[in-house]
């Protein structure tokens, strides 16, 4: 990985979607995985295998796997609960496999109902099951910062967590800040933390944007060599403008943020703004991402 | 200025409400003045004396610095265009005169009806007479790394300009970035080419967030010791959700980055925040500051 390369994992259409009120039909969700994919994205969350009783809106990934368009270079990446869930991406075609925890044991229990330690316990043969199909495997850490429900949370316990994902064989760990409380300075704490566990090419940072501060966090990454970072367009995920909203960072920001840094990303902003202003006014919400606004077509 | 300490100048009942569509009456000026106070900040701007037929959210300035409650240490400053501003602002009162060119000649050109070194000479004898009376006198910059017009802005053109200011004797030069374009490295070169011509202590930067860069911005100039920043309670100043919006960084959203990075504001977030959710409330306007959205009360 060139060091001016930054990977963009795009997560609209899983952690994006999961969190907006109404469910999109597979079909609409493929086609908005083939724009990005057009626009130059990579890396796309095309959904998860977990039980539509809890996430309604990410019923049918199957059919979004089936619709979506294979190109060489372009993963499908996809969600898994625990061994049910990798069974049925590997027969859908996911091309990575991602499991979730969180550095929390409060906020653990409260959104999958066991402790960190039983969560890692349970999708170790989901990591090993990915791993001997040869597909990679990606995790998840929430509340990397804070929690809402025990406030700060220390950079050792995270790293705790990120030693145990790293012992158990996954490809790389994503560093959550869920309720995006994080500011530069914490996460140049976390990564002072993390940083001497995992080689940094295995690292990415997940920001949400709830206080503004998602894009100077992702610009101090950057100065620590972190080179992948999740984002969704539009911001999705969290109403934008309701009480406690916790939208992801957007990747329309980002992006340009990183075009000005000069770092590249093979992606087209202009491309990536449009689909999410389209996605907007699909889903009937304000756009959160300034950069989408500033790019929208004048009415 | 003990480098810990961070220094907010309040823009929003200038900058901000010059920009918002309806006037506020002088008297609920004069009081969100007095709660800015009250919650700990201590450089306020209070209005303008332009002419009301161009700007009438800023009429009846001489009535806010009537009614505003006068506090020790506590600065209202106001800013003039001529020499007849200048003599409204010290019959009111005011203790900060401000004036105002661009880096671009265009938007010069286009704002103010005349060139650089045009407005510059005619504000010769506001700083002059300002000086003479005692006030110290602020000098804003517009367009220091973008301008509407002609794109791009070289640093090297807003060191020229700053370097005629600095001449003239002004105390202090805000550099805007007017239309919210700049990312860190920009905001890096730009330092790189005007913190030779000035003390660090006179320098502060006033950033827009119309792309969302602005706290990643302020975080950069931090790194390099500026420690006066320009900012906008609920990010007053241009239609949050419009295309082409153009608010300021909220203030809420640079103390809450502040506080992050163990810098002193001796201001009170909270209730910065409750000000600018009942001054949207008023203005029946979204609050653009996502840290206020986060603070606000539960509907």
């Amino acid at each position: 990985m060139s060091n001016d390369r930054v990977e963009i994992v795009e997560v609209g259409l899983r952690d994006g979607l999961q969190n907006e009120p109404s469910p999109v039909a597979p079909d609409r969700r493929a086609n908005w995985f083939n724009r990005l994919v057009d626009a130059g994205l990579r890396r796309i969350e095309a959904g998860s295998f977990v039980s539509p009783k809890w996430v309604p809106q990410m019923a049918n990934t199957d059919q979004v796997l089936g619709a979506i368009r294979r190109r060489d270079g372009v993963t499908a990446e996809v969600l898994v609960p625990n061994d049910q869930g990798l069974h049925l991406s590997l027969e859908n075609g996911a091309d990575v496999i991602s499991v979730f925890t969180a550095a929390s044991e409060s906020f653990n229990r409260k959104n999958i109902n066991c402790s960190i330690e039983q969560s890692i316990e349970r999708f170790r043969p989901v990591v090993a099951g990915a791993r001997s199909a040869g597909k990679p495997v990606r995790a998840y850490v929430s509340c990397v910062v804070g929690c809402p429900y025990e406030g700060p949370i220390q950079p050792g316990q995270v790293a705790d967590v990120v030693e145990q994902l790293m012992a158990l064989g996954v490809d790389e760990v994503s560093l959550g800040d869920t309720i995006g409380v994080a500011r530069p300075r914490e996460i140049h704490r976390l990564l002072d933390a993390v940083m001497p566990l995992v080689a940094t090419d295995r690292l990415a940072l997940h920001c949400h944007d709830t206080r503004g501060q998602a894009i100077a966090n992702i610009h101090a990454a950057l100065e620590r060599g972190i080179r992948t970072f999740d984002s969704a367009v539009a911001g999705l995920g969290g109403c934008p403008y309701a009480h406690g909203a916790t939208g992801n960072v957007a990747t329309e920001d980002v992006l340009y943020l990183l075009a000005g840094e000069g770092l590249e990303t093979g992606v087209d902003l202009n491309a990536v703004a449009a689909l999410g202003n389209d996605i907007c006014n699909r889903l009937n919400r304000a756009n959160p991402s300034r950069v989408g606004r500033a790019l929208a077509p004048s009415p």
